[in-house]
């Protein structure tokens, strides 16, 4: 697709600025970890599959310019630079992963010389990238087979080309299915506080040219009631080996309403959102985020109360019981998840 | 309370303009019809109770200045005014209600001279108002029965003061229990798209004392996961013959997201909200609002993309078997809600 999430040139990580979007397409140079952990922290980058990514570039950046002479000297900065950028967010199971592979390859290559090692993290970070690009397609491929010709589909929050290197998960289907010469009609849940379906998800697929309209995360029911939502696709953060899966704030809710009407609810997500180590969804840490992020996005004349408590938990834990599928790059996982996802992992 | 939500005086209706709240407290004086539809329109007064007195005092309004001889003359006007008045907004029984019931006293009165229909009409509106008031204290009464001594109720849009003459529906309950010296909490759900939880429930909750939390729509069954709500407590726009609830928009998933985590889910609403006539939520009319609501009322730097589709339903219903009970101002109705409710209304 033309959008560009986050690509590597000139030793800096270009990405959009998605804070700034749909009203500015801005991209930003990053050259720095910190810097990273600032765009992370502040979504600027966001959606777990791009964070793999910018987690490993962020590690590489945080260790390019050492001038450690020896593995051990390195491998304390490395350290260091790990354990920082894994502390911006606590949710997304990318994130770490992403860490840790460029943290693992330079373990793996410890007997080379550090300017190497800088190489090899690069190199990983960039395989990173290459494999989301993989994934993200055959996520498309396989969970656009189960997209009927005419159906219309509903999702949270942005699963798509800006969450992803591109493509998309839950997104993905969607363009998979409409290359396939199917139909989609895409509802898209403005997703408060920070309306990444009202200012992302909708930018996308207007400029992939699918069919969509905005609501608000509060007619999700009545519209599955009407009768106006064949199936519900959204991606993930991280996946616990039970099939327990986290995502979005709100997520949880469409999950029930969905089981309620007998709509079957799909995750999409490639397998690096899968956690073997989180046995369930209990174990999986749920980011609190300031609470202005709930009442200052307003107007003046609308402006909300100063001084009032507010409660901002940034994602949800769906239990497995509810999701029908989980679409993944190797395939299409179905119930009991346990035992299947053991499978698919190995 | 010290809120005056809707008052008569000097010949004309004061509101609280509550499209102002909580930026500013202002109030509007409404002399004559048209202003009362572009009122109702626009949200400036609110809320089903509210309506029923608003509606009839816009009646009044509408033909306070009447020159009519006859009754016949006075008839046609009044129903001109009735008709353009149930026009501006299709879902609240209580407007309907507020109407039919100034012109059936105009009816009942039909043989004494227009002057005397007219005050007839006025003091059915002052009637309105009087039974409101008292229709809300025992809401309160019946439904903090229904209330434990700390428990935390979770609540939608503004069943309060603020859409009652005094004391509300739902938040009547909450008032009721404080008094009677339980510490209820309570979570808002902010509304969307107009946001009725995050200014006006916050507002008058906090101004009377409670301990209340803001959170966005979409937090409500991650709150119940975590066991963090013991019951949802809210007001109604139109209640069918068998229980369905017609109420704002966000109502019906509450509902399902209470009945998965097993949380009692209660409707509070006076009987003057109940439509005898209407068999079932099937044959309610869900009015559908400018989708401007929901992308525009965001700052320039994070305002949605213009041209983009938006459907904008302003309420759901929900059936009658998520329902636990339905707290009116002549006691709980609880299920075979058909039957119940015909007995409460005889």
């Amino acid at each position: 697709m033309n959008i560009r999430t986050l690509e590597f040139k000139n030793n800096k990580v270009r990405i959009i600025d998605q804070t700034k979007l749909p009203h500015k397409l801005e991209y930003i140079n990053i050259d720095n970890a910190k810097d990273m952990w600032q765009a992370i922290k502040e979504l600027k980058v966001r959606g777990a599959p791009a964070l793999g990514a910018a987690a490993a570039l962020g590690v590489y950046l945080g260790i390019s310019k050492s001038k450690a002479k020896t593995f051990r000297e390195f491998s304390h900065e490395l350290d260091r630079t790990a354990k920082y950028l894994a502390a911006s967010r606590p949710t997304a199971r990318n994130l770490f992963w992403g860490i840790e592979r460029a943290c693992s390859i330079a373990v793996k290559n410890s007997g080379k010389s550090v300017a190497e090692i800088k190489k090899w993290i690069l190199n990983e970070a960039f395989a990173i990238i290459e494999e989301d690009r993989r994934a993200c397609r055959n996520i498309g491929r396989f969970g656009a087979k189960l997209i009927g010709i005419d159906e219309t589909i509903l999702t949270v929050c942005n699963a798509g080309i800006l969450a992803t290197i591109d493509y998309g998960t839950a997104l993905g289907v969607i363009y998979r299915a409409k290359a396939e010469g199917k139909r989609p009609k895409v509802f898209s849940c403005e997703t408060r506080p920070l309306l990444q379906g009202a200012r992302l998800t909708t930018w996308e697929l207007m400029k992939e040219g699918v069919d969509v309209t905005l609501i608000s995360d509060n007619m999700a029911a009545h519209l599955m009631k009407e009768r106006k939502i064949d199936k519900v696709v959204v991606g993930a953060d991280r996946i616990a080996a039970n099939g327990d899966s986290a995502n979005k704030i709100g997520t949880l809710g469409l999950a029930v309403i969905s089981a309620y009407h007998k709509i079957p609810f799909y995750i999409a997500a490639p397998c690096s959102t899968i956690d073997q180590g989180t046995h369930s969804g209990k174990e999986i840490t749920i980011e609190e985020r300031d609470g202005k992020e709930i009442t200052d996005l307003f107007t003046d004349d609308i402006r909300i109360l100063r001084g009032i408590e507010v409660y901002n938990p940034a994602f949800d834990v769906t239990p497995h019981e509810l999701i029908a599928a989980i679409i993944t790059d190797r395939g299409v996982v179905c119930p009991p998840y346990k035992e299947n996802i053991r499978k698919l992992c190995v």
